[in-house]
């Protein structure tokens, strides 16, 4: 099966008219108010694909949100609306059934936590599947695109990298952690953090921005291939949790942190004098904004180990992930 | 299971800060521009439940655009924008399917004869479902509400009703037509025209207007009960293809004609002053425009035949459509 990103391409990306910005970014832009533009984007959860069917439905109601939420931050906008296309099985619908009761309230308190109203959506019968379509609003000129990566830029990341896709490995038996490690992975995968406050933050500092919800390696690497940049980013800067620090270099470890996503993490780019003032903003936001590499000029991305070797994930052996 | 209605009234519906109109008319309205609000609505189309997984993928793509540029009509709006949110079975999206390119043909021809462009979207692996969000631009002040429909106003439907509903009677083996009476039902159930520009046209002629998706009762029922208002309408003067009409009054004709949905055309209320206006609109755009009742005081719909008689739908005996 074609990518994602092959399948677009292919048979969706065309100009758009009267569009500040189109497909290929963390959102859209469409012009609003004199000063503003609007940001607009649309992610969806599949039943098996994206959560298994017993999730908590109150949990599920937040992540629904929240990596839509995550999308708005990487463009540095404000969430202000969103729309819910559900279509669900008839039992989680059944009168008996307490599903959208817990569903909606994980959703709305995520919803009231930014201020984002819900202003419309449709509700059909059929396998589970959760659409969220998310409106915010920014400056047009201060929407951190992928495109705008410099040279000799920072390359940064916030939060810790790879929780989530460990605690999806602990799921498949692939790996076993221990109680309290599982509990900490678990809610990164369940209950992510939209880094909304940071990516507002933000304008003004850094010349681009993505969030991590495919994998390090893949979103790091649409800002080099929107921006026309190559980078380095060296393994033993990349801000992982004791848990998964604990299980490196296993090839396991290295996936979850490189090519885990799922972490609706931000990563950054920002040129050098800035890093007082993202280092000041860290301490601020109360959230860990690390530095991982750098931009340089032409293209690829090269991850460095503490040798200076460069790690290969296709040889690395593990291949759940693919699988 | 309870309706949609239920559902979204019992787990979703909350006042929504910030915004002109919330959930519960065709679309939502959002400030834009000094004078120009935004409309902005969902639909999605489940296979299995809104279309065959056999259906041709190109009037597919048309008609997961035109049911979406249907809301866009029943509020007058302008579509402007639209996001795809695509979930695909593995065998749809490989190389060797030609699926994604018929439908996206289909979707593409209906976006350019609208000049609306396609911003952004998400393609996820999963149980084949299709999500749109369009987003459409209109004064405030002229928005087609629900909500506005007023004593001795006329009802207008555009088109003509039930043959959506008839093609998919005949596909479930509860009819037969002939070759063509069915070619005809099968081009509305499966490429509807969504009444873009009779939208817009009546802005300044209709009080309240709704697209019919869930069939004329069902949809003019969500007129009076925002509006406060009662109706009475003319089974006799309801619009229907000869092929529907030879059938009436068998309850099957009539479940079609008064509930079968998938019409996709608009229902209206305006000031009788306005009549003259109206047929020339209709003359206009060559598309019938016919008046079917009136607004009265009070709450309830009733339909009369030509006898004078109330038709009760529920005592027809027909219940394919709820089975």
């Amino acid at each position: 099966m074609p990518s994602e990103f092959d399948l677009i391409r292919r048979h969706f990306s065309r100009p758009a008219s009267h569009t500040l910005l189109g497909i290929g970014d963390d959102a859209a832009l469409i012009t609003h108010k004199a000063d503003k533009a609007l940001a607009v984007s649309t992610d969806t959860l599949v039943c098996n694909k994206h959560f298994f069917a017993d999730v908590d439905p109150c949990t599920l109601g937040h992540k629904s949100l929240a990596v839509n939420l995550s999308d708005m931050a990487a463009m540095g906008a404000k969430p202000r609306w969103c729309l819910l296309a559900l279509t669900l099985p008839k039992h989680l619908a059944s009168n008996e059934s307490c599903w959208l009761a817990d569903f909606s309230r994980g959703f709305f308190a995520l919803a009231d936590k930014y201020q984002v109203a819900l202003i419309g959506g449709d509700t059909t019968a059929g396998p589970l599947n959760i659409g969220v379509q998310i409106i915010g609003e920014i400056a047009v000129e201060h929407a951190l695109r992928r495109s705008g990566a410099q040279l000799d830029d920072d390359i940064w990341v916030s939060g810790l990298i790879g929780d989530a896709a460990l605690a999806l490995q602990h799921v498949l038996q692939h790996v076993h952690l221990n109680d309290d490690d599982l509990a900490r992975c678990m809610s990164a995968l369940q209950t992510p953090s939209a880094r909304v406050e940071l990516g507002q933050r933000l304008i003004g500092l850094a010349h681009s921005a993505i969030d991590i919800s495919d994998g390090l390696m893949a979103d790091l690497g649409h800002i080099l291939e929107q921006s026309g940049k190559a980078a380095v980013i060296y393994l033993a800067d990349i801000p992982c949790s004791t848990a998964l620090h604990k299980l490196l270099p296993l090839p396991l470890a290295l996936q979850c942190l490189l090519a885990g996503g799922d972490d609706y993490e931000l990563c950054f780019t920002a040129p050098p004098d800035k890093r007082s003032k993202i280092i000041a903003l860290s301490g601020d936001l109360n959230l860990p904004l690390t530095r991982i590499g750098s931009i340089g000029p032409g293209t690829g991305l090269a991850v460095k180990d503490p040798n200076g070797n460069t790690v290969n994930l296709e040889t690395t052996g593990y291949d759940h992930f693919t699988a």
